[in-house]
């Protein structure tokens, strides 16, 4: 229906007053083309059991089609109604009612109700034309759920896995180690009370498996009702790093989701969908949201729609002038079809009170408003241009496994596996240097000249032996620390370190440590690499912390201890210089990305930037011929987008 | 029977010998006139399910009459004995037994022995002439009661508040967020489980009243025995600011009680009573003394009772020389009819081992108890010269309700209420600036000048049009940050704010954000308001920080962000003189406080002070004459009670 | 079988593949000459209910007979199996199934299968020649069992205590407090939510109590199995000074143990054991190795084995250079008849992945390995030459009742009894004055010149009295701050403190408090005694902090405030100058000790050191003569040890 998605959430029934009319007029002259409704309250939608009143939904899509607005219809189940926690208590399991996202999502009572009230919303609003598509569920995660079923279908699932040989499972997670090995698959014990690591790290895996299996299962049931041209998305989101108060929200996207397995759950959806919070005011820097396309682009190596972002959000994120529409041109530059906010008004009561949309409180259109109007046409405007993103040529690999394994066996309180991820993508996004990011269940390595695995200790026969094979055709492969330290079931191998890759990488160590300067630390010895970097300690100076070994056609490089952000970028420059990839002039805070023949020039900065023109080209706001290497001045927080000459 | 009670807990039901008349007449030596007995020992006085043993509480009030000291009862109702929770384990619902104040106030159970041991223990002790009056149970909260019958009750009770309709009330909480409506009263969630803050507040505010209708029902049984000479008093008190160990006790009186309501549980009183603690040594600032008395005062509009306060308490309180007869000078100058310590003697086990009274462990004499004596001579002669203390000019309005409600919506996690409460108080103590403090339910506002509020949130529209209508009249307000933005159920106001007030401050916002120097800074344009000062910040520079207005024949002032203790007391200065408050020449750590002809000059700091005489008369303790201006010298944490003339 | 055994923790269940000769053949070529075996792997030698297999059991046991390798063998009762939990749920209690030591060690059915395989196994076993003991349970401690059969053994020990008199019981903790009094021992509430910290405490002592008792049981056991010349031993540890993430294992060996109380579980033995850990690489110290040869070597006055120590253990923690034989040589040095290592090989999986052994995860030998080869060979040669250490002229009184009591009367949240402990400890040991530590409960003091009492706040009347006794007879003590404050239930004491003491130190205190430089000071005054240090306070200038007083015959010195390490150097000084003990030329990092004609001369430091020589005689290693007082030189982490000249 529309070129790009420009949006927002809308409650309706969240309205104090009748103010339908009013805010789609206002939508309309801000450029906002579409509205996600109906997600959020089933309670409305079905206020007693078997009583449905979709009135809110249907008013509404039929209200924006009055006023050219395209309708995301949304399946309520994230947040159950009052009366089914009533009608079976198991609804909710161990927690009680209040929060949303509070229910075991494998009770066959939630299921049952579900299926329902999916099924009406789903047929009552697909015939509208305006409806382009539907979201299913709500940032879905498995929910620590906890009970019999789940207890028993993870045995099931342990059983299915082992081939019913219980003796291999015992060996795979060892668990010997204090009397914890059982004799049979019922007996094995609930994951709640383990300590042991890689069988706590099996059970998460086996509950990410159900949150995509939801998944699944609605979108087949929407699957029977939509329209060919509607999609089916979901807005899938990252880990939440909290900074408010305990029970509050405040927060924001964080490296890699540990609830659901973003690889299995994008395959139940047709176009992939994310939510991106980052914060702003004087703490924008852009690195979450090239992070969220970074992740979004390879699920379906296609674009992909932001379904929720920010207005002003929480307190102290206000946006300075300039921020909301940097923002919009970020997510734009990183390969969206789409950007819609969270939310269209601020509400008034309830936990996100404080969450602030584009309207205020008082519902009057102001600064906030105003910008992302202008906006609005900007988008509108680029939406002719746009071309789908080229795929990098770098790669990072990443699991929710490795996540869990490495929370399980820390070693140190402050080494956290999310921290590291973002060290390593912080260094690329500042150098400028484009990356996607993949889950380790993707088995198509194409198209990438360059791997990198922060701290991959999880990793499979198959995934080293592929390493192996990328490497010797004449890949760049570029390890972290403790990468390939331990098998799929997060048992350490206990043969030379880097498992299997020892030649690979001309390296070996049996050793590790930590000092003053280093969480973690190897003490790697080179068997053929090149030392780029020993230690700088007293007494581990003869080790290697940096090495670089040429193998088959390819290049291997081994950072064997964390490393800052800055030192990070003094191994990316080796690491791309062996890949043939060109270091680009222009560094954080000024972002510079390409789409097709947009260039996008962003300054992520209180101050004025004054930078040399990357490319020959027109401004596409003003209008001005600008040529290579000519100075341009960027305002805080501004951006130039110079439509580069077809050559 | 005394002008002046000066008083201390007495429990001789600890003794580990008997004491008892070398107790009384040590207290009768230091000029101590009264005690407070019986209300922490059910166990003794009923050592089995109905035998009944009150030998220690009649033996007491028998020997004190012999030396001349009164008596106060306390009913023994807030620790209750094991037999009476082994016999129905439901008194203490969720607790265990060990700690007091652990059980259920509405248990029929504990309801029918508490009413047994009080009928009994009061028509035991009504008749004695030295039984001055009844303290009913020991600071009443609500506990966190929680269970079948409290939940029902609190869905009767929202019955009523709505009238019957449901709808209403889920408008009211904006209960349809994230589908938490519901289609009758009984479906009304348990609130412990909520993320509705409003729906959470009306939840603390029924168990508040809970707790105030428990002292209503003991005041009613004990009406039926008393004398007309006895009172019915109670011991309010504080928020407990703790800074022990988890589990343990230190702490002092702090901010706004948030577990019963002081307005309607004075209500139960003849006799207002309140208990103090205050950090003291080198901590010592006497500001939590005006604090109470600013809070008791208004309750009635006439003088309270200390009935605790600090001998040696917490290790590292032990009080300098002179600090306890200077806190006591405090006490009185802020309008107490009465001053006792907690306790007599310091006990040897239990979890108040180490909170000291005024004899050391050994049960000897000391510093202690020495400097308490000469305070007792001289209060006595002071005894003679008290009146009733002026009401102050200045009312600060507060609540529980918001209290709860800055809890729900911090916005920061540094933003506390009672932080906010108490660094309003600070600013007008420094400055001897007297002030009463006022529950928002108080109606009665004539005889104050100037009315302050600091972010009452939570303001009905009664609250709101009443502060229009004093404005209008001629009075003075003052308006700290986010007040009134919310309704009386802590749903955000959907129009202009300050809601209902724009006109009057002669401004409105509808943005707020924070930044380095303040937590929450609302970003105010001036509607007629003249802007006293603006933000110091590069991008809200041009919004205004605090602002003045006329409205009417008053002036109404507003401050839209956190602000310093000094920053206040710029405001305070500009408030006070629109209002045509002088300002007092003596500030902190010099106390300025007046009772009638008594004036008190007192030096809260560890070196002496030389200040100028603020009026002319006589000083009370030498019979020197002093001229206004004379220059006097306050010793470190000394005072001059200055009798002023008569004209 | 050995001299002095050099060993390690061996478990062959855990390997990944047959190794069990390898393993042999390196540890005798290592000069380890025992293992330890058997006791972390119950569900292996019973993998179903009442199904044995001892196969991996004797199989190590034979081959380790073929390498001439002695074995110790533990019973297995520490981990219990799934099937034991499923079996009967009672076993784990509140606990989940997955942690060692989740048990109750008092329920029925564990027992009874527990007393089953221990006889299994050791019968079995015992016949073996290179057997040389065993070692039953591991680690034990009461785990706060908690369920109705502990609450009615520990009520009817509470009877026998108090031989049957409820009132006794009630006015020895002044259960009157708060209304907790009770009228039965039936009555007697549960110790979980208690208030009083006297009644907590003697749960706590009840439930260690327990544990004691559960060791002399599986005494009784093994005794019926074992060979005269076989050992009964068993791993006593310390409180787990913990570093890491909640829920991983990181920390070490500190402190009195709260869980156990040492002096009664040690005459359940025949050899004390001990497991120490300590902080290694930068922050390696040797105190906790000295420190827990000062409380081992005293349980039997004779020498004591260490059954776990550590190779590589924690990420961090690798052992520089020198620091593996510098820590067996303090071992030793210590009193040791032997040095075990935990464990063998680093292993896979299990949460103990990370607390390496002597080899690493490869299973090959490095830099570890081969540093604890060298020390076998000197550890060989030296074991010809040990005499029994001669007991120490210093004695320090700890206990963990103590240490409860001080947990429930903290008075600042940061007066922890275990760091005044350390703190009085690490004073002698960084002045290279040896020292034994007694539990409280060991009357026998002959043989010491100086009883030192880091806050002994409980104390007997029967301690004071020995005391007192131990002082007129010539001896000298030095009391620390608090010291005999309370009684054996931690009821504080009505009279003149020091309780029955102030004659024997000649002073007396009634208040204390704290300032800037103490957490707790008390206001002493002298009564005959010298006060060698006056309080540095402008307030209590006056009162004494460090006394000396003549009794007797004896010395008696008392600190009456917390103190710095140096602070307490200073003391001591004075306190073994009265004594009559030279004061040491050497001082940490270098350490000196001696064990019959054997001096070691320690370097614990990262620097080189030249220090003269304390005696005449020998270099053992070189063969050097050496003469007091020439210089030798130390290098980082090195050691010189001395025979010295028999004359």
């Amino acid at each position: 229906m529309n070129n790009y998605i420009f949006g927002a959430a809308y409650y309706e029934e969240y309205a104090r007053e009748d103010r339908l009319h009013r805010d789609l007029s206002l939508m309309e002259q801000a450029g906002i083309n579409t509205i996600r409704i109906a997600e959020s309250t089933w309670s409305v939608e079905e206020p007693r059991c078997g009583e449905y009143d979709f009135s809110h939904v249907t008013r509404v899509i039929e209200a924006a089609a009055e006023h050219g607005i395209a309708v995301i219809v949304g399946t309520p189940t994230y947040a159950v109604p009052k009366w089914l926690s009533d009608l079976d208590p198991e609804v909710l399991g161990r927690n009680k009612f209040g929060p949303r996202q509070n229910m075991d999502i494998t009770n066959p009572t939630y299921r049952f109700y579900a299926e329902k009230i999916i099924r009406k919303l789903v047929s009552l609003t697909a015939p509208y034309e305006n409806v382009i598509g539907f979201q299913i569920d709500n940032e879905t995660k498995h929910y620590n759920m906890h009970n019999d079923r789940v207890l028993d279908g993870f045995r099931e699932w342990m059983r299915a896995r082992f081939s019913g040989d219980i003796e291999a499972l015992n060996a795979a997670y060892m668990l010997r180690h204090w009397s914890a090995s059982v004799a049979s698959f019922e007996e094995l014990p609930d994951p709640e009370g383990t300590v042991n690591g890689g069988y706590a790290c099996a059970f998460e895996e086996y509950k990410r498996e159900l949150a995509s299996e939801f998944l699944h299962w609605q979108a087949h049931i929407v699957n029977e009702y939509k329209r060919d041209d509607q999609f089916i998305t979901h807005n899938l989101d990252f880990e939440w790093k909290s900074f408010g108060k305990p029970g509050q929200q405040e927060g924001y996207s964080y490296g890699v989701q540990p609830g659901i397995n973003h690889y299995d759950a994008a395959k139940a959806l047709t176009l992939t969908g994310a939510d991106v919070y980052c914060p702003t005011a004087g703490e924008l820097t852009g690195m979450e949201i090239a992070y969220g396309g970074s992740i979004m682009r390879p699920l379906k190596r296609s674009p992909y729609l932001i379904i929720e972002s920010q207005a002003e959000a929480f307190t102290g994120w206000l946006p300075y002038p300039g921020q909301l529409k940097l923002m919009s041109l970020a997510h734009l530059a990183s390969g969206t079809c789409g950007q819609m906010y969270w939310s269209w008004t601020s509400i008034h009561g309830g936990l996100e009170t404080y969450w602030k949309g584009i309207l205020p409180h008082d519902g009057e259109p102001g600064e906030t408003y105003r910008e992302i109007s202008q906006t609005g046409s900007l988008l509108k405007k680029l939406s002719a241009k746009l071309e789908t993103k080229a795929q990098s040529r770098i790669a990072m690999i990443i699991s929710p496994e490795n996540l869990f394994a490495m929370n399980w066996f820390p070693t140190d309180k402050s080494l956290i596996y999310n921290d590291i991820v973002n060290d390593f993508y912080r260094a690329l996004y500042e150098m400028n240097l484009d990356c996607d990011i993949l889950y380790d269940r993707e088995t198509d390595w194409s198209g990438y000249d360059v791997l990198v695995f922060p701290e991959l200790y999880c990793a499979s026969d198959d995934l080293v032996s592929r390493v192996r094979d990328f490497t010797a055709a004449g890949g760049t492969v570029f390890a972290g620390f403790r990468s390939f330290f331990a098998d799929e079931n997060a048992l350490v191998r206990p043969d030379t370190q880097p498992h299997g890759l020892a030649d690979v990488f001309g390296i070996h160590y049996q050793r590790f440590t930590k000092n003053d300067k280093h969480l973690w630390m190897e003490l790697v010895e080179a068997d053929g690499a090149e030392v780029i970097r020993y230690y700088d300690d007293k007494h581990w100076g003869d080790y290697a912390a940096f090495t670089h070994h040429r193998f088959g056609e390819g290049d291997a490089w081994y950072l064997a201890c964390t490393a800052s952000v800055e030192e990070l970028k003094a191994c990316f420059r080796k690491v791309c210089g062996s890949a043939g990839i060109e270091m680009p002039q222009l560094s954080w805070p000024v972002i510079y990305k390409k789409r097709g023949q947009l260039h996008f020039v962003m300054n992520f900065s209180d101050e004025e930037a004054e930078v040399s023109a990357p490319v020959s080209g027109t401004d596409f706001e003003s209008g001005k011929r600008i040529e290579e290497d000519d100075r341009m001045l960027l305002p805080a927080w501004g951006a130039v987008i110079l439509e580069k000459d077809r050559n």
